[in-house]
């Protein structure tokens, strides 16, 4: 295919809207489809959670027709109350999925989206995937080409936040059969709405920037399809995304190997509910107590070396919420060495965060920097008040891409997740339905299983 | 006060919450009349545009209960989905307001937002035009601390698009009585919201941008207001709006003379329905027909010596649809030239953008720079084909902070924009209630009227 370099917003919609799946390799189908799996779980466990259950109450006074399930929430709305709610359950526990470079968590709010589309107009379940794949594809060639942050963690936006508006525009697009100029429309009014930065950590907030993504850009391609008219280069025009989000874009990482390089095959999945950088010192910990069983209040102190991410954005003592706890570092660390756990129940409540034991234990916990380890990467050293020491050095935290989360390890963590808001048998069922969605002939009947 | 500089959102919060308007200038209380009387005509005459009517039935399948009314569109829906639709229409024919320096058309969303919210939380017409003077002052003021524009218009970000969420979410907060923790919260939901960038000029995006950002703060109030959490530093905490939009904020601009200093005193009006930096131009236009009545097919050339703000938004030859012909100076000085006129239906319509003598004679039209000019100021010199000249230098355009229009222009431009859509009856009598908005018990009741 002939595209010139400056027509980048172009190329990508036309694999958007042409793309045949059929010729994709089975890894990418099965990658997708274990992204799917994974956050449709994440989804139901989110669902009753505080922070959705005030978004939802508070924006269902504004929401329309019953058009969608609100997953796990007893109830229906409009199609794009739909998707903000359930992208927005979606990562509130920071359960989700993350890539493994562009440190985006891409699969909630596609799916939300695709989800919420699927029972206003119907399709298959393999129709729903393959949509759902692109829009993943493109949410993470975005952050790639443009925001991959820095391991120092001095990136501001919410690469997350900025990316998500248009690989929803493409799934969205992709279901509703746009052609490349309403794609190219849809991505141009999704992209002029991208938004979010990283001063929203340790909030809801965090969580809502890409719900709202997801959100706009389903109203995006739904505005496209009617002609609403949008700029058709979005991305490389003059004053476009590419000028306002980054220095220098990587043309290759946005638009090179369409088809043939997938970036759903560098997805990988949370196995514990909290930043993606503290989960291999969890590890650690876990290793450390299954060992050697310390005593905690014989602990004197707690040495890790924490990776440029880690230390970036998770050094954070003594969270007094929920969401600090999500980016917490001593918060876990307490949690694993003392509790041996690494649970939604060991935060979800101010309760659980502030605990006295947790308080107090975290005073002996320091993080330095290791600037030489990778975000999998850690060596966590327990002292104890007899001298004696144990350590314990974490190459590849349990979920990441080299030491990932098996089908069983997903199931697990969805069947945990679902089993408390729609009780075991329906989330057996679920676990049935997800891995089961392509043979649908009806991707709604999914999303309505999991009311 | 005793606020320390990195305390900028919480004291722009204290000002939001504890500003008393009664103690505000007799001019401040005046010009947010007009600023608010300016633009409730401009969403009465926008309000059936083509581009209004796809987004309101597109988004409108999805939108909630009948709360607030979509001007000029006889239907009503829930608050959200009126102050996008609201919004929309009044900058839709780029005929609204812009502030003298900031480059912000800061007036219509933050009208929709209220205007809509009074709708279903009823206050007084005085407090409603407070919430609003509050809401354009918050919009400038975080434009002129952070995004004014350089003169080459090098700068790619729109203004408008990411300070509206900021003013709109400090408007609707100041109606629901939050108090300041809550406000701060708005407030930082809504920055985290806030996006647009320039690539869209020419398309109906250019308009959605704002309009979605005054949707995007009421949203964000709305959340706070039942404790969504969200950053309390949105401006100047680590990674938040300030360190993604600016390099240099200006803090005095931002948060300096709170209750002293009020930027809605510099806000102007369009006088003609384009870009404001083509108004000099058309005045120049127009005065040289009226003096000289130079025949249009003698004229054989039209220089004109523009801004670096014309050149650099307008110097667009021959557009091809009415969102391009809005930032086309060539379109305009063919108009007032070879028509005497720079009304809607001069561009309303392909036909009338696309007429054959308005774009023969484009071809005339030259445009170079004249760096010294500021945005009000132009020369167009007429070379008639027999090589006599005629000159005409514009200081300050009508409708500029020198050459203001008065309140009988408004009126006369408030008319002439509503009276297509509601009659010359309801035309009258909309005038009349607009200006009188502060004597409303229920200022819900200026809304209904424009149904």
């Amino acid at each position: 295919m002939a595209f010139a370099p400056e027509q980048i917003t172009a190329r990508l919609a036309d694999f958007a809207v042409n793309a045949n799946a059929s010729r994709w390799p089975a890894p990418v189908h099965r990658e997708a489809l274990r992204s799917f799996f994974n956050v449709v779980g994440c989804t139901i466990g989110g669902a009753r959670h505080e922070m959705v259950r005030i978004a939802d109450q508070t924006l269902g006074a504004f929401a329309g027709p019953e058009q969608a399930t609100l997953f796990g929430r007893g109830r229906r709305a409009d199609i794009l109350h739909a998707a903000l709610i359930n992208g927005l359950a979606s990562s509130i526990y920071s359960f989700d999925d993350t890539h493994e470079t562009a440190v985006v968590h891409p699969a909630g709010p596609i799916a939300a989206t695709v989800l919420a589309l699927a029972e206003y107009r119907p399709v298959s379940g393999a129709d729903l995937l393959t949509a759902f794949a692109l829009g993943v594809e493109m949410t993470c060639r975005l952050c790639l080409g443009t925001t991959v942050p820095p391991a120092d963690g001095s990136f501001a936006w919410s690469g997350t936040g900025i990316s998500m508006s248009f690989g929803a525009a493409v799934a969205a697009g992709r279901m509703l059969r746009l052609d490349v100029p309403k794609m190219r429309a849809a991505m141009g009014l999704a992209l002029s709405e991208a938004a979010g930065f990283r001063a929203m950590h340790g909030t809801a907030t965090v969580s809502f920037m890409p719900a709202h993504g997801g959100q706009m850009g389903l109203r995006a391609a739904l505005l496209a399809e009617r002609g609403f008219t949008a700029g058709l280069s979005g991305l490389e025009g003059k004053s476009g995304y590419l000028s306002v989000f980054c220095t220098t874009p990587d043309r290759d990482a946005l638009a090179g190997g369409l088809g043939e390089r997938f970036e759903v095959l560098r997805n990988t999945y949370k196995a514990y509910p909290c930043g993606i950088v503290i989960q291999p010192i969890i590890d650690a910990c876990l290793k450390l107590r299954e060992a050697h069983h310390p005593d905690p209040d014989r602990i004197a102190s707690v040495a890790i070396q924490a990776s440029p991410g880690a230390m970036a954005l998770c050094n954070n003592r003594n969270p007094q919420d929920e969401m600090q706890a999500h980016v917490s570092l001593h918060h876990w660390t307490a949690v694993a060495l003392i509790r041996g756990t690494a649970r939604i129940k060991d935060m979800e409540t101010e309760t659980a965060v502030k605990s006295p034991d947790l308080m107090a234990f975290q005073s002996k916990v320091e993080a330095t920097l290791n600037p030489a380890f990778a975000a999998d990467q850690t060596e966590v050293t327990i002292t104890m008040t007899d001298g004696s020491r144990h350590a314990c050095r974490i190459e590849h935290g349990i979920g990441s891409k080299l030491n990932p989360m098996t089908n069983a390890d997903l199931e697990r963590k969805f069947f945990g997740l679902a089993e408390p808001v729609v009780g075991a048998e329906r989330s057996k069922e679920l676990i049935e339905k997800t891995w089961n969605v392509t043979a649908l002939a009806d991707a709604g009947e999914l999303a309505r299983a999991a009311a």
